[in-house]
């Protein structure tokens, strides 16, 4: 939080359009660790909506999963960045569960990582995973 | 953060591709209340990096910005939420500033939102921004 003239200012979530919610939140929720924080429905506008992240909304920016009927996903030219405390370990587990990587795991030279990789969630849209030297909070 | 078997995970940053790396720092700097955390440069890649956010890295997720020369910015059919302890304030600021407005601020009937008001980056990537009922943290 930062104040600036008097006004406060939170980040809360970044809101990535699905295709299919349970799928989105079957592969964040199984396979990257978030937990489902809200669920809410809009009947109206057909868009059913998922919160998840890995702390409470209230503390934590989080991804807001929007699945809107009959609209087609958009490609997204941006990504979203997980740290990992251990990347091989999860690299496996991906690898079973057919996730699609757009960068294999590799060994960083330099930088803040230690390894990274790039997988890309259900509609494709890209997730960077990186173990940071210095720890979870690197 | 959140432990699911055994490996831990937490949300770093959402990356913003952006076409001019300064004028989208002025914006999130000047307009949005958020401190450039780090800045980088990758010369072979042609690219320009900036943080900005509320809070330490270390602590908070945060956008990454990133030009790269030659390379224009692709449209983005998602959005950042902002949460504003002063909304009014800051709406006739922005609007003083010739910001964009997809949706100008307005009052919300049922929800966390008391106002709400969304408005258009440099790139025109969406910003919802949020008055909550329940404080910046609500």
């Amino acid at each position: 939080m930062t104040d600036t003239n008097a006004i406060q200012f939170r980040l809360r979530h970044t809101m990535l359009p699905v295709s299919d919610l349970e799928r989105s939140v079957d592969f964040y929720t199984r396979l990257l660790g978030m937990t489902v924080l809200r669920r809410r429905s809009d009947p109206v506008g057909g868009r059913s909506i998922a919160y998840v992240g890995y702390d409470e909304e209230a503390m934590a920016t989080v991804l807001e999963l929007i699945a809107t009927e009959g609209k087609p996903v958009a490609p997204w030219a941006g990504h979203i960045a997980v740290a990992v405390s251990d990347l091989k370990a999860l690299c496996a587990r991906l690898e079973a569960e057919g996730v699609s990587f757009a960068m294999p795991l590799k060994a960083i030279e330099n930088g803040t990582s230690r390894f990274q990789a790039n997988i890309l969630d259900p509609d494709r849209f890209m997730i960077e995973l990186n173990e940071l030297r210095s720890g979870l909070n690197g």
